[in-house]
Formats: C-alpha cells, structure tokens, sequence
C-alpha cells in the first residue's frame, strides 16, 4: 500500500498591494517600497496543490487530476483569476496583506475542506521568478 | 565583419486593465472578458530586447550588455515595474489600451532615441505563459 | 500604423510513430532509430501561433487572444490532443510521416484559412527540450 | 558528517492509456476522458531521482552523478524511452495502469536494489505543465 | 499561528574543477572526467533558499524578501559571482571539492548566523537542467 | 513544396573571461567587470541550431535530427564543453573575446561546411537567463 504524492499545477493573474492602514504613506513605503505603490501592481501566480494518498488499484489515481483541477479552480482559481487580492476575495480578509506567505495559509484553508479521499500535503505559491511560498497546514 | 544580434532579458511586474472609456461596462465586459474587471488584474512581464550590429573587434561586443540593462532599466523598467499601466506611466498615452501589442510599439519608441553604436532591431514582451507580443520598428 | 506580431501558445499530448509503409522493418529501424517502435511513443507538445497585424485603435488588439485561442484550440488541439497522430487525424494524410517539421506545415493549412482581420505569420511546434520546428507559409 | 541530498534529471517520451479492462468502453471514458483513447497518446516525462547521504571527504560526492545517470539509463530509461507503457515495459505490471502515481512507485522498486552507497530519497514524474508525482518509499 | 516557508532564488556564474592534489592526473581524470580539465569549465548557478516561520501579523511577512535577499547576495553571491569556486572564494577550504552536494553544506553554514526572526530550513542549488543538490542542516 | 525550419538544442558548460591583453588590468576592469576577473568564471550555455529546407517526401526529415545532433556534438559541443573558451578551443582565434556574439559567429562558421542537403540558417546562445545572441550568416 505505497503512499504516493500527485500535485497539479494552475496559474491565475492577479492584482494586489501590500499597505498597512495603520501605518502612514512614509511607513508603508519604508516597509514595502514599490510593493506599497498606491495604484496596485500585480503578478502572474502559479499554484501548486499536492495531495497525498494510495494510489487507487483500478484507476491508479490518488485521486482524479481533472476532479483536482475542478475543485481548484472553482474554490481558487475563480476567486482570485484577474481579481484584486486586497479588495475583490471573499477568503483573504480585508486586514491581511496579500503576501505570498499569507496567500498559501488562506488557499489551503479555502482548499481543505473539498479534498476528499486523499489528504492536501502542500500548498506552494510562486508569485515571481524569484519568490515563492509553501504551507504544510503547520 | 559579421552581423550579430544580441538579446537582454529584464523583468517588470505591473496591474492594468483593458477598458474604453467610450463604451459602458457591458461592452468592455463582452469584449475584454476578465480583463476589463475594474479593480484591475496583473502580470509579470519578461522584456526581451533585441540589438543587432558587428561585433567590437577588440571587446566582442554588439552593445555592453551591462550598458544595454542599464538603458532599459532606466527607460522602461523604472517606469513600469510595480506600477498601474494605465494610470502611473507617462509615455502610455492615456487612450491607449496596455495590451501587449500596444506595450511594445511603445517601448520600442521608448528605447530607440538611447541605443545608439548599434540598431535596435526588436522588442518582445511575455505577458503570461501563453501570450506574448513582438515588435521591429515595422 | 505599427506592425506588431502577437503569439499564442497552447499545448496537446499525442502518440505517434515514424515508419514508412513502403520499407521493411530493418529499414525503418535505421532511419527512424527508436521513434520506429510499433508500439507508439508519445510528447507533450508546444504549439505557438503567431499573427501579424495592426492593433485596433480602439481594443488594442492585433486579434482578440482568446478569439485566437479558440480558433486553435477547435482547428487543431481537439483534433491532435490524446489523439494518435498516425491514425486519428483527419487533416494528417496517412502517407504523411508526423515529424515535426510536416506538422507545422499541416497545422498551417488548417489554421490559414480561420484567421481574418490579420495575417497568419508563423507556426512553431516544440516537440521535446530538444527540437521543435516552424512554418512561415514559405 | 553533514547529510547532503543529490538529484539527478533524465528524460523519456512514452505513449500509453489509462483503460480498466474489466470496464467496459463508457464507463472507462467516463473515468479517464481523453486518456481512454483507444489509439494511445503520449507524453514527455521528466524524471528526477533524489539521492541522500554524506559527501566523500574524497570526491564531494554523495553519488558520482555521471554513475546514477547510468543507473537510471540502463534500469528506467532505456525501458521507457519510446515506448508503451501499457504494452512494452517488463516492469509496469499489465493489471496496473501507467497513472503517474503508479509510475514513481514502479520506477522506485526499478531503482532501489541498484543504488548503493548512498540511500534513494524520491523519485518525482513530471508527466506534463500541470501534473507531476512524488514517492518517497513509504 | 501557522508555520509558512519562504524561498528566494539568486543566480551566481563561477568557474570550477574537482581536481584531488593528492592523486595524479590519470586518478583524477578517471574518477572526474571532464570536470577535471585543469584550464576549468563553469556554470550558471541558481540558488534557491528557504527560510520557515510565521507570518509577522502586520506585514505578512515570514522575512522581507527584499532583506533576505540582501543577505544573501552580501554573504554568498557577491563571494561566488564570477569567481573561481577552487581559488577565490574564503569560505571554500581548498581542500574541498567544490561539488554542488559540498556549496550547499557550505552556504548554509554562511547563511546561518545571519539569518534572524525566522528559521533557515534548506538550501538548493541547481548546478545544470541535470544535477542539483540540497541541503537541510542535517 | 513548403520550407520548414528544424531546430536542435544541445547544450555545454565551460569557462572564460573577458579580458583584451593590450589593455592593462584598469582598463580591463573598467569595461569588463566581474567578466574580467583573472581566475575565469563560467557558464550553461544552451546552443540552438536551426537549419532551413523541404521536408523529405518519404522520411519528413528536413534533417535527421539524430545526425544534426551529430554534427553538432562532434564539430561544437565536444570542443566546447567542460573547456576554457580562451585556452582550449581550436576554432577560437586567442585575440578574439569569448563573447556570445563572437561565439554565434564562429560556431556558424565550425557547421556550416558540414550542413549538407538542406541550408545552415540561424545560430543562438543562450549564456545565461538574461543574455543571448544569435547569428544568420549575414
């Protein structure tokens, strides 16, 4: 009964700021520098979601990759595809700053609930070339 | 005395949304889908710019490709990256939609007064993994 | 009026061989190497359409990316994606080796005819890391 | 005495399907999709092998890769490589389906009586963009 | 109070060859190969680092990603950076081989004194597409 | 009869600097930078060659992409690879910089004469992820 890990990967583009309210302008930008620009910039995100499980002895799947890409991007991808992350998402609270770090917490809360059969292992979250972010549900 | 063309990559991330201001939201709705959502989406862009001209005989080189970066970072990145490209960039005309197409023409016309020593053979901008734009003075 | 060339890409995974009817076995063998096996082998392929044309005044577009993307993907991913190459094609002649060079010039021929309001400019059809090929309508 | 891990990347193109003989036609489409075509399609996979231990206080090795290179040739790849995953492989069983699950569970048995020296930490399948797999041998 | 990973990616170039002073140049050749040329080879490195903790609540930040950034180009990359692993650099013993598997050992234990608020958890280092290596502080 | 264009990638790792013997240690420094440090640095380079014709009516080959990886491994790769482009290559004149640009043009220069039944079209190097150059026998 081997435990195998299968990950899919979505892509969504989205816009955001990082701003603290309480915070004034100079503080903001001291903290955040072009990421606190006031008229928002944005990133091309790509999402990768891994289940964990054994495999099924008919199927061969630890679960279905389309049903994986539909639970995605229904509880995801929709809400956050061409969106504002600070102003436009039911599931990111408005008090939250829309970081990679944060994003991977509140994607595998949304998530969690709709993976059945198999387990959500990893959420990861690659907002650039340079930076990226992972969640184990820790 | 060879004629070789030489490529700089650079990066930018930017929002921006497609919407004219001379059709009600409907219109922009039916025609740019997604895009047109008014809290504005983003992306990471992947400029590549193309010069071409003989090689140095005594430094190999078409251009400094240190002298190449610094030219587009000061007249092009600076002024995108992290920023709104439809409200914060001065040489995006008001009326002109952001889209890729229109990106290039005007970072081409953005860059052709700088690159001298060589010619300026080529701009291509990646918006996403699936669309990207070229353009050569044309 | 600039010139801008917009660039779509899409993918499809396929089987195929190489073999030729005409020779025997040995010799198909050591023209073809191991892309001969009876058996089939398969890519993920990576096809990009690119267009030509002058951005509309008014969208910016040289063609709508998600018009172009559903002229593809009904032309030409339908008919290729999980598909055998060698045998389920309808626009694939079945005297005709699917190499990726005669693929390019095939998808073009299927592509021509469905682009209006710009020119069609080029295919390219990546096969592995390591070849890929393109068709300018020459 | 640190503990190092080493990966090695190889590659293969494979054709195969995912089709439960004991199914009938539609109740296998209507679990597999497109990958119950009964013509095959096919796929670039990406193979990475994940090696752990200490590095030679010689060599710096943990493993030399140009050996694990040849390990993984000679067991995995040269049996994969153009091949039928349902049909040609003497180490996919007939009864199991070629998912990519199954696969790195497979290609781990494959690999783990050759590895010495060191210990086999992962094998990872990248089937396409999309959607990969992980075993660790639990 | 969730436990998130954040990865930064740096890119150095530098020269190298694993050469043994203590044996002789056919033992070396044997054991190295080509990367014992004594006039050297290189590559492109990209250097992944990942730290682990919790999102500070006002920025949303495990570490700034600009200030970690920093770190590492101060305390690695400006020390590798079109160096000679083998000759220029102060924190490679000379009688080490500049192996990836012995740069990640290495470049963890520059990286950790400096990292503060947060846990330094694995270093990556991709040396070709074919070989990478990673370390844990195992 | 269409023209299609067949591309092969191959790549190799070496060494170089840039560094003009006229010149003193300043002035090398002055326009070379980190290129110009004496111990060498080094790096993947990624070779595109793409060669221009019919395809054949039996085989679909423009080319045999087995025999143009060949032609390039025994004419480029293999007296490129794990060397010093500024000691070791036989076809690298000793006054000329190693530059991508010089490289494109005398790697045209090594294939050409062994490109026969179809046409020599474009040489590219990719040195690293924002530097490339490519060479069509103008």
């Amino acid at each position: 009964m081997a435990i195998a890990y299968l990950t899919r990967r979505e892509r969504f583009n989205a816009a955001h700021k990082l701003w603290v309210n309480e915070w004034d302008a100079a503080k903001n930008v001291e903290m955040f520098g072009k990421c606190a620009n006031s008229n928002w910039h944005g990133h091309n995100y790509a999402l990768e979601v891994t289940v964990k499980g054994t495999p099924d002895p008919m199927t061969g799947f630890v679960i279905d990759a389309k049903k994986l890409s539909k639970i995605i991007n229904d509880e995801v991808v929709e809400k956050l595809d061409h969106k504002n992350l600070n102003l436009d998402v039911d599931f990111i609270p408005k008090n939250i700053q829309p970081t990679t770090e944060n994003l991977v917490v509140l994607i595998w809360k949304q998530l969690k609930p709709k993976i059945t059969g198999c387990e959500l292992f990893k959420i990861k979250l690659q907002e650039t070339e340079t930076i990226s972010a992972e969640y184990y549900g820790e």
